[in-house]
């Protein structure tokens, strides 16, 4: 499939950002605008100490119809109680307001740092005279929702008359059970909210649900996905097939530029006794930060490799039939170390991608997890990070 | 309780630690020995790729009945398949024709690179004459034993006529699910084998099994356990006890020199639904990446604290009746962030030990882990780390 090289909307959405004064410099507050309302679904924190956007938008997204989403950075509103709640509910309206459509049709978002309140006059007043701003641009509006990103991050594609775009931020607090991130996804095709919710849910299962930058789970990130239908209907398969494909790039794309991240880590692993068990065994290999240190290293550590697929002790894991290869080069084998370039694999290691290969030997079980190497920099990044 | 200034060994313990050529520098190999046949119990890694030490100890522990621990560090016998078995029988052997007993006696460990085959000669002949060397002396028996340790850890404490002496090594690739470490207890205590064994599993649920460095399991660890008697019977209660306090504070001793190290994090749960989700709230904390760096810039991240307790999905949560203290400073009531002195927390984050307490409001249940600060020396010394 072939992305756009420069982002793109689909027909009738434009977003806008600016500088609210929440960060000294910088866009700090996103506008996303669809001219017509749109069916729309979402996935949100299973995180038990959801921020305010999140249970408001628990409450929004029921109806399955959205016309904005209005988003900032500096302050996710977490641990900030009613109050919290009341601010969220008033930057809706502050939205909705600009937008012209009423609060229960603007779905907030907000990350950054918990339990300080959010300074909602600056928003309102940051809001106020947005929608003049309001264009083709989904750089910018991934701009303003970004934190210690180092890039914003947006994708789109065009399949026949139909359009997707992904404008998403990543980086840290990663490990979704869900989606841990703020994803957001607009096409002009027309689908139902249910059609819309069901192949999100199927589609974050094998991408954002299966990304870790370091196991941590976001108490604010969202998914959602909004449809105008202003392009008319589209083969459901084959958006289904499009928009996989494009979670699995935003998600690489979000672990590639993880806090520190200097190399994309992917787990795939086959053969297992099930996708769930192949699911836990892939995740294992990129939560573990003794492969997560191997791969900056650019070292072929092999027990490393075995140690992190056998400490899965709920999964049905036989040593006798396990294979491994790093970067397609076969390194175990009947649960043996095999003798290996190294000084080729080594090279390879060096570049921006480690793919590790485990086939389990059991059954059809298979799964693709997404990580990043655990860098000195993301050390420094967390351990200089102040709360305040 | 109060623990020698000098660890020594109980009645009719000794042991030798010598250099046998595996590392190029050093103490690596060492042997302890009980004068007389002591009864015994073993815990050993869950890991799915157990080293060919780990399987033999199986076998040997079956019996209850020890008279040597043969242990070396540099090579962990692990992924060497049928000749790293032979290799681990010959290792028995050798110690056992040293010490005068027969091999089934011998409790062999292998600790350090995975997948490459253990230089057995240079075992065995640095096995011979060791008998001589022999003394009461159990950080020279730490000290062979060490990889990326900093230093040789070994504790005793006399009770009435009884001494309990542990040895140990720590470090990386720790996250007990079971012990995943080499720690050796001995004692002069008269108790059967299946005492210590319920003992022993009791007791490292609480110590061994609630630390963790890394997450990472280690394919080679074991915790045994050798009483041969030499001073008579003894309160099992007293006792139990006693083993309690040493295991905790070898426990904390190993989390304290956990790879890169510089700070203890002691997550104290209580409140819980039960144990079982005490346990996981406080693995939750100490494993946390967000609250390892926090740790170690010294910053109350509350946001962190609530992040990690509301991470564990399958636990109960009730953020309006969750407490958190952060070294004695209340910063979350109601699962709000409350005003708190800063300035006197980050003072006591400075130091080496940071206790993360949480109070979730719902019933009995209680558990304390152990853990240590993620620093840039982790990084370096994984990332460093060559596997060959």
């Amino acid at each position: 499939m072939q992305f756009h090289q420069e982002p793109r909307f689909p027909k009738g959405y434009r977003c806008a950002s600016r500088n609210a004064g929440l960060k000294a410099s910088g866009r700090d507050l996103s506008l996303f605008v669809s001219d017509v309302d749109a069916a729309a679904a979402a996935l949100f924190t299973r995180n038990h100490f959801p921020g305010a956007p999140v249970i408001l938008g628990r409450e929004t997204i029921r109806a399955g119809r959205l016309r904005a989403i209005v988003a900032n950075s500096r302050y996710s509103n977490v641990a900030t109680g009613p109050q919290g709640l009341d601010d969220a509910r008033r930057m809706a309206a502050a939205a909705a307001a600009e937008v012209g459509t009423t609060p229960d049709k603007v779905l907030v978002s907000s990350t950054g740092v918990i339990g300080v309140r959010l300074p909602i006059e600056k928003v309102e007043s940051a809001l106020r005279g947005m929608s003049a701003e309001l264009a083709d641009t989904p750089l910018a509006g991934a701009e303003g929702i970004m934190t210690t990103d180092k890039r914003p991050k947006a994708l789109s594609i065009t399949l026949g008359n139909v359009t997707i775009t992904w404008v998403a931020k990543g980086s840290g607090m990663i490990e979704p059970d869900m989606a841990t991130m703020l994803v957001y996804i607009f096409t002009d095709a027309r689908l139902d909210a249910s059609s819309l919710d069901r192949m999100l849910r199927a589609v974050a299962a094998d991408s954002f649900n299966m990304l870790s930058i370091d196991t941590d789970t976001s108490t604010s990130d969202t998914c959602v996905i909004l449809a105008n239908g202003l392009a008319g209907p589209v083969d459901e398969d084959v958006f289904a097939a499009t928009l996989a494909a494009g979670c699995m790039r935003m998600a690489e794309t979000l672990a590639r530029d993880g806090e520190g991240a200097t190399k994309l880590i992917r787990a795939v692993v086959t053969g297992a006794a099930s996708d769930r068990e192949a699911r836990r065994v892939a995740k294992s290999i990129v939560n573990s930060p003794l492969i997560k240190t191997m791969a900056h290293g650019a070292d072929p550590n092999v027990g490393r490799v075995l140690m992190a697929v056998g400490k899965c002790f709920e999964c049905q894991i036989r040593p006798d039939s396990t294979r491994a290869a790093i970067n397609g080069h076969e390194v175990v084998s009947n649960g043996l170390r095999i003798d290996f370039d190294e000084q080729a694999i080594r090279q390879q290691l060096a570049g921006d991608t480690v793919e590790i290969a485990v086939d389990l030997g059991i059954a059809g079980g298979h799964a693709v997890a997404f990580g990043c190497d655990l860098t000195r920099g993301y050390v420094e990044e967390n351990a200089a990070y102040f709360s305040s």
